[in-house]
């Protein structure tokens, strides 16, 4: 007996901002919900009655279309924009409504409920962090002085193409970590420790590793046929990292089967720091 | 009157994957409300009763220091664990619980309850595209070649320094998008028009601009007292590139008081891309 196939649905994100958070949360609920490839509609900046009217005539445009009522996952904070969704046939998911009102019970403060407010952040010192880590870790990617290393706050080592750059990219962009790398090369086995440089920083140390099979297709599409490609090296490779990093005492994790957002709170929690502000 | 001094609370976010989910919610409901500046804790990968339970006490204790009940966003979906968390004295939102439930109605299948499954997405085709637009962005950051130019989605124009390269790897590692960057100098503005590689290509540019004055101060941090960052400098080059984008039919956008995230949210809209897969 075969399942029936999934009925078909349109999912929209409707946000008085950018629609991020709106897109998050969605993604987060419909990840829940197997074998569903609903069509996904992104309407950020809905900050009127009027573009809100024109939400729900799509929306129930889209309904029609389908044969199912839309779902709607909406970040609207604008009270009038959200009576006016309210009135489209679907099922609305309403992130503002269910949260806001027991917050405000709580805290005994009304909320703001300014219109895109939650990313009009550009002169808070968390963002101004944000921008100095990215700048900060494009700067010092794959080796950087030791003088910079003071500055770090992370310094991910592993071997070449083991993932060091996207998740020091991912930690600068998301939670304004200055993240440093530093690539393990054959001098690094050979000497049998870390230069006297890293050494000091031990405790912003972090390591990773992955399969070596992975690796090997990885370096593959960089350079085909190269000895620095091959699987006898990335197995040496890998192997010599992490005699190293084990007799250094360096966390590590495997990267082969993680995304950048796991590396990424693994290592946070790992190391005991959090989100920077400047 | 000076309004009473906001009282304290501390905020914990709490998930079976990496909390990004949680978090993410979590700062957009608290930017809802003036004045507060919470402790904040993230308690990631909490996937068994046991660490529940050491939540709880953790939460417990953070409430009689502070003498006011915790907040807890919680993105749990392992039941045992979300059972225990109940036991918790906090305001709980659970962001599972309030939306779980009405998409399985009206889905009419059950969510899958995998615990971390929406963060284990490496092998999907999107995260791989996530992955090759961070690896692009990097490559072509600053000036790309001809050919190069041909595989990108988004090309972003302006002056040195106006804040081409944080939305491009801000794109890529969102989006999966592959944004090249081409800096407008001088040389442009003399030849008065867009080098030919580039115009070709007019669907996919995207203009940022700057208050001259942000971009004087931006400028004097890297390069002091230089002519690069005199303000006469950056009135000329801003108004150039300007008469240029508008002479060439570019959109653009100031970035000046803009996040990326509002900047990534604006230029999709106006060119009409959406989230990349492979």
């Amino acid at each position: 007996m075969t399942p029936p196939a999934p009925t078909r649905h349109t999912v929209f994100f409707i946000s008085d901002g950018t629609g991020i958070t709106a897109e998050t949360l969605g993604h987060s609920l419909l990840s829940q919900f197997e074998g569903i490839q609903p069509a996904q509609v992104r309407m950020p900046f809905i900050d009127s009655d009027a573009k809100a009217a024109d939400c729900v005539a799509q929306i129930n445009a889209a309904g029609t279309k389908d044969g199912n009522r839309p779902i709607v996952i909406s970040t609207l904070v604008n009270p009038g924009a959200a009576t006016v969704l309210r009135q489209a046939n679907a099922l609305i998911l309403d992130f503002f409504g269910a949260f806001i009102s027991p917050l405000e019970a709580e805290l005994g403060i009304k909320s703001s409920h300014t219109i895109g407010r939650s990313h009009s952040l550009v002169n808070s010192s968390e963002y101004v962090a944000r921008m100095d880590a990215i700048n900060f870790t494009l700067a010092h990617d794959d080796g950087v002085s030791s003088a910079e290393l003071d500055k770090s706050d992370v310094i991910l080592v592993g071997v070449s193409r083991s993932g060091k750059t996207p998740t020091s990219l991912y930690l600068a962009i998301q939670f304004g970590i200055k993240a440093a790398n530093y690539p393990l090369i054959p001098e690094d086995f050979e000497r049998n420790k870390l230069p006297d440089g890293l050494s000091k920083h031990r405790h912003k140390l972090f390591g990773l590793t992955i399969n070596p099979d992975r690796l090997a297709a990885i370096r593959q599409e960089r350079r085909p046929d190269s000895t620095y490609a091959s699987i006898e090296n990335c197995r040496w490779e890998i192997d010599q990292a992490q005699k190293l990093m084990r007799r250094e005492g360096i966390e590590w994790l495997e990267s082969t089967t993680k995304s950048i957002e796991e590396i990424g709170a693994t290592l946070l929690q790992s190391l005991k720091i959090d989100r920077r502000t400047c």
